[in-house]
This record gives structure tokens, sequence and C-alpha cells, in this order.
């Protein structure tokens, strides 16, 4: 068997192009995940998702899950792979970021945190050990460590004590992990995070503890959350220097097509975000020509195809006439081809991105083709 | 070339399997036609409605069309098959029907009727002439006089009143539709309605005049919209005892399956609802062994196929389990597959009807069946 990790082509400079070996299938890095929270990835069949998206690996939520459908469907199902029959690879966040982000009321402490379900208003309890727990139920072929993550703008001295609390978490996850067997017969890798907010000495500590953890994946947390991009660059920089080079990088919720290019620029293999979707929701469409707002009156005589250089048969098979009145009649196919859409243009990205990586041309390709992504159509 | 309608096999009685030849194909008859109201069948992709549901002509509704996108664009994009990328056939309505029952404000005399907008309250007026006009705009196939559809319960001399008026309008109808050509190349066919609510002797008139009228296929109108079952049933008998034989009979607005069948048996050859999409975004399926609340608590750890017996892709892709998941989280993608799951039954429904008079056993196939439709699982 391979390594989990084969780097296949590094550029010039930190970008690069390598593959993960899953039990669920390899996947072609850099890559971008779509965000499947409750076990959909909104609006798209998993059959879009493998034919017409090529999505190589998706998402799940461990907070959503957790509440719904709940641990014991999902176990009695084998697993998220077979309950939303979905045979690649999936990747589960921790549940930490949305219990921070999502319930109202929650009380924290050393050992985890006790909070309020936004559905019902039941209440949880999540802590490391309870994280992996439910991970383990789930089925993720990588799983990550329950973080806490900060908020932005956060006070240095709060960022420092929750990035230790982080560390001190990461290692009841890593033992419990030891410990606990796998229930589904396939391998599931712990990704821990590097955390520390904008501060670089924060994170420069982050990184080196995180590194000494020996996992086979690092994440870097706690970006791509209100900070200004430059700040968002500036600290996966900082953090890519030192998290080891031969294990693959993901960064947390990044991005808009720009901010996936940079990234990959900075060392970054992996990334996920809900922009594609939810933004396709609001009727926004993202091109290799630029941003296109679907409402505007521009497009409502224009037959012409909804995507010339559009990789799904969504791009094809609808004018931009079409689309914008089913935007404008509040139709929900206007959601759903949106969503193929946007979803199928951040894999072809990061596809296009692989090549020029092994081509060797990746950056001047980058700085050519932002300008033009940035362009509101 | 062959004949518009051809019969195939007529049954003991008098369902009878036929074919209407359209110049975007053929219809195999008794069929079921989903409602494309705004120029989409809802959470539908084009593609999944020919590949996966089997549908061989869709309906769309003049009223919707006609205010969005309106006929300026409608013109400009070649007509609604090239507008919403469907090249089987459409039947489009004529309008009546929802503006009585959509437009809040409304002023009807003799030359037609003066409506509100119930988008955003604009004024418009349609009559038999304009009607005519838009659903050569539309490009519809098959397309449907001008009627005024009367309410139940209606005043026998309301009834009569409207009925006739409605005659008159057929007369303008078919006068517009000879002095008017088509705009897109391909053939129209005028259907004329029959009214009368649910006097015998009023539908007995109504039928003998629209019989008289020598269209290509006649629709009978006015049911289906609050009336017990049983009369629905004698009405439709009655008048499909008067309509031409060698003509193709639409049935307006029909309905459950149980519905769909016994209309087939009482010598109807195309209907259509909204109710199996309708249904599907409130989580009801229609299956062979009966009705399903896909939010009933029974389905939460039922991991079987969501039907055995479907024809679609969604029927074997999706547990049950999965798909009350999908429900009870309210995702998008629950109303997407039982509208799926639901279209593709009906059409699967009218197929199987459609063997069993060829086969000569249709009455006792229909007999021994509805009572397992029926069925709430
Ligand atoms: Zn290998
Ligand atoms: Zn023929």
């Amino acid at each position: 068997m391979s390594k989990f990790f084969e780097i296949e082509k590094t550029s010039q400079s930190k970008a690069r192009a390598g593959v993960l070996h899953t039990d669920h299938g390899d996947i072609q890095t850099p890559i971008f995940m779509p965000v499947g929270t409750v076990a959909s990835v909104k609006t798209v069949h998993q059959r879009e998702l493998k034919d017409d998206i090529n999505a190589q690996i998706i998402l799940g939520n461990t907070y959503h899950l957790m509440l719904r459908p709940g641990m014991d469907i999902m176990q009695q199902a084998g697993g998220l792979h077979k309950f939303m029959n979905w045979d690649r690879p999936i990747l589960t966040d921790s549940g930490g970021y949305q219990v921070f982000s999502l319930s109202k009321s929650r009380k924290m402490t050393e050992e985890g945190v006790k909070f309020k379900s936004h559905i019902d208003g039941s209440y949880h309890f999540i802590s490391p050990e309870k994280s992996m727990e439910i991970q383990r139920q789930i089925g993720a072929d990588i799983f990550m460590a329950f973080d806490e993550c900060t908020p932005y703008p956060c006070e240095y001295n709060q960022a420092k004590l929750s990035m230790e609390l982080t560390h001190r978490w990461l290692k009841r996850c890593v033992d419990w992990t030891k410990e606990n067997e796998e229930l589904y017969g396939h391998k599931q890798r712990l990704f821990p995070i590097v955390q520390g907010s904008t501060y670089s000495d924060l994170r420069k500590i982050s990184a080196e503890v995180i590194s000494e953890a020996g996992a086979e994946g690092n994440a870097i947390g706690g970006l791509s959350v209100g900070e200004p991009e430059e700040e968002m660059y500036r600290i996966t920089n900082e953090v890519t220097d030192i998290l080891p080079k031969d294990k693959p990088r993901y960064l947390m919720g990044v991005g808009t097509p720009w901010n996936i290019l940079e990234s990959i620029g900075l060392g970054v293999d992996m990334m996920d975000c809900v922009m594609p979707t939810r933004n396709a929701r609001n009727a926004m469409l993202f091109t290799w020509q630029g941003v296109i707002n679907m409402k505007n009156e521009k497009w409502k005589n224009d037959f012409s195809a909804l995507d010339e250089f559009g990789t799904s048969f969504v791009d094809r098979d609808y004018s931009k006439a079409y689309v914008r009145h089913l935007f404008v009649a509040k139709e929900y196919l206007a959601k759903q081809i949106a969503s193929i859409h946007n979803l199928a243009f951040y894999l072809d990205l990061v596809k296009v991105a692989r090549e020029h990586i092994v081509a060797g041309d990746f950056y001047e390709w980058k700085d050519s083709i932002i300008p033009q992504l940035k362009q509101r159509l």
C-alpha cells in the first residue's frame, strides 16, 4: 500500500500537487471539498456530485449530524457513507466551530461544552472524547480534533488561553483515538488544528505543537472568520512554513475562488467552504470570466449558455435568460442549477490549478487569472 | 404523415391505448402530463424529466408565463421549448383557470377579463383572442381554448350562463386561430373545453357543442375542483359518451393515482395535475404499495430502498430513513427526491395501465390494484 499522502510535483515555491490515498479512493490535491452539512450538499443529488461536479471528497458537520439524524440512526445505517449513499471519501469537522457559532446558549469548561440545540432547545454535551466518538460513529475518512475556534477580532490573552486549551484538548483527542477502534472497517485519520488567531507568535507556537503531534495531516483553523484577506494569507504563509512538508495541509472554511488560488500558492492542499452553494442560492455564480449576479436585469434576454466555459450539464442545458427567470420567479430549480454550476466551477478551478503546478507555471497563471476571477460581469 | 391521434387498441369498454403524433415527438396514451407552471417542473431538471421520469409531454401555464418571463422574452427565446430547453411536446392551458383562482382582483365582461397580477399588483387583460395570441407565442404543441371554469358548488343558472359564455368564447378562439399563423414552424392544435359544472343536462349540451367544433382533441374542464369523486366520475362518463371516439380526450387537473385509473377506464386519454409534485414537497409519496408520509417516525431507521418497485434512480440511490431525515431537517434534496419519485411513479402508472389495455385485462387489473394504491403505509 502507498503512503497516505504522496507529493507528485513541487513548484518553484510552496504550491504542490499530490494524491491522498483513502479507503474510499484517491483524492488529487490541491482539492476543494463541497460541504454536506446535514448529510446532503444542499440542492444537489449524490450522483450529480460524482458525475457532474466531480467531487472527490465531501464534508459532513459533526454538530448538525449529532442532532439530526443522531448517532443512533447513523450507527444503524453503518455510518455516513452508507446513510447518504456516498462511497467516496468524507471529512468531518469536530463540531467545535458550530457549537460556538450556532448554539445561543452554551457553557464551556476544561472538560467540554454543554450547549443548547439551535433546533429544539434540548441540552447536549460535547468534549474532545465525545467529538472523537461521534466522528467514529459517522465514519469519516478524515476527522478533526476538537478545538475552540476564536472569533475575529480576539484579544491576545483570550487567543492564547484558547489556543492552549485547544492543545490540551488535542492530547485527549489523540489518546481517545488510540484507545478506540474504527467501527466500519475503513481507516480514519485524525487531523489536529492550528489556532492562535492573527498573532504570529501564537500561530508559531501552535504550528509547532501541532507538527509534533505527528498526525497524518494538519489543519489551519480560526481563519476566514472576518479578518482582512491579507491577514489570512500572512498567517497561512507563516503556518505552512512550519507544518511538515510531507503531510497534507487543510485550510478550513476558505473561500472565494481567488482565496483558493492564493492559499494553494501558500502550500495549502485542502479547502472547504459553504460559499459556492450558499452564494449560489442567492443567485451569485462564479465563473472563469468573473462573478455573475444572476438576478441582474442585463441577463433577461441573454439566451447564450449559462457558462460557455463551464464543465457541467447545467452550463450547456440552460441559458442565462432562463436561469435569471427562475431566480426572479423564485423557482427551486434556480438554486439547484446555480449550486451545481458553482461546485463544478470550484472543482474545475482546483483541477486546472493542479495542472499548472504540474506544468511548472502555477504562480504566473494564478497572478494572471485572479483579476479576471474577481471581475463583476 | 399519420393522423394526429391513432388508436392502437380499444378495450372491452371505454378505455383505449393510442398514440398522439406531434412535431416534437409521439405520446403514448393514456398519458399523465407533469405540470411545469413557470417554465419549470418544480425541483426537477429537464434531463431528469426525460431520462428518469420518462415524461412524454409537460404542461405550461399561460397565466404564469404571461406575467413571468413575459411574452417579449418568450418570443425572443423562440418559444417555451427553446426557452426551457425541452424538445418534447408541451401543452398550455388558456390562463382562464388561474385568472379566476389566483388573481384577487378581476373584472369580467363579455370581452374578457381585466385582472391584477398576484405578483406585483399590475393590471393585465386577457380575452379569448389574447389567450390564443399568448399561446402562439409560447408555442405549445397543444393549446387550450379560453374558458371560464366554474367553482364547486355552482348554482345551476350561473353554471349555464358560464357555459354559454365559454361556448361564445370558443368561437372567438377558433376564429383567431384560423386567421393567425403559427410562429415557430411546428404545428399547434387547439383543444376546446367542455364545461357545465355537475349538471348532466348542461354537460350534455356542452359536450355536443364542443364535439361540433371539430377540433383535433377535446378537453373536460371544471372537474376536480372540490366535488365528490363519484360526481367527477359520473360527469366524466357522461361527457366521454358524447365526445368523438376518434379524438383524444383530456381530463384537466386530475388527480390521485386511483382517479387516473378510473378516468382511463372512462375513456380519458390525457391528464395533468400538480398533486404528484405538490404532495411530494409535503413529504407524501405515491407508490404501487400505497401512500407514504415520509415524515412518519416509522421510517426513521428503515434503511431499505425508498421504493423497491420504483423506476427512477432516487428509488435505488436513497433509503427511506435517509429521505425521512432530509424532510425532518428541511433539506432541499428531500423535495427533489420526492418529486422525481412521484412523477416517475405517475408515468409508470399510466404505462402499466396502457399495457393492460393492450393485453385486454385493464378493468380487472384496475379494480384489483386500486385498493392497494389507496393504502396508507
Ligand atoms: Zn499510491
Ligand atoms: Zn403514425
